[in-house]
């Protein structure tokens, strides 16, 4: 089987996981930290979406360490599978959470009296870091699916 | 080489082709009649976006109905890979322009003085035909992505 960098077990995987994990946590940290944010579904939905990315690439990140570090587990295809689904649902979902959270952010931004101090611009960086969580997500999938086939 | 409902130059893909078209132009409908959707950036992104969804669609909606009714062209690995890439990256950017959509209708439906009359419920069910239209450009794509390795 040959070596690809960023498919489960290798230590691409593990730093994308690992990326994944901390941009997570920053979102959840610039919305929820001293925010209000149970007041806006959108933001109730990315920390719902986020609360669930964590503890799914860090369970696969643990994998990662386990197989890097270790002995590599043979590869299963069933496995493989339904980390290719959940990457892929995941990914789905902080996208959706992400501009959601972006679109409203900016139109609290935009009308008066809403964003007192800061408040927008640690919403806006919630969201942006939602992004980049999502893109990595993406491309564990990707590499994911693309080693599917010859396992 | 099998046939796969779905897949590019099917009837099954007409009528998801089909169906995209309809959707998108229905959410265009309901944002763009009569309402001053400028002001808001997550409707221009919608607007944007379904118009690009409409042309994308019936062109390919085109090949499918030569496809169908006239005469099988041979499928090239070449288009076909292009038709998937598009199809993806039109389902991401109608994905965030449908949720974008949403979480903003749905912010204005809870704040006062913003929805005169049904405004606000036309917002949603233009968010809610987007987010068809991504549904079925996801599929598209993803049939044609499991023929991709056979052509």
């Amino acid at each position: 089987m040959e070596e690809l960098p960023g498919a489960l077990g290798t230590s691409g995987s593990l730093a994308l996981r690992l990326g994944q994990a901390i941009f997570a946590v920053g979102s959840l940290l610039f919305m929820c930290l001293d925010v209000e944010f149970y007041s806006y579904t959108a933001f109730c939905f990315l920390v719902t979406i986020m609360g669930l990315v964590i503890p799914w690439s860090l369970t696969l990140a643990v994998v990662d360490v386990f197989s890097v570090f270790i002995r590599r587990p043979s590869r299963q295809r069933g496995i493989l599978s339904i980390v290719v689904i959940g990457d892929w649902v995941l990914s789905f979902l902080s996208l959706a959470a992400s501009c959601s959270t972006a679109s409203v952010s900016s139109l609290l931004l935009a009308s008066e009296g809403f964003c007192i101090g800061k408040l927008c611009t640690r919403y806006q960086l919630s969201a942006a870091m939602a992004f980049l969580s999502w893109f990595l997500s993406l491309s564990s999938s990707l590499f994911n699916l693309w080693l599917l086939p010859s396992v």
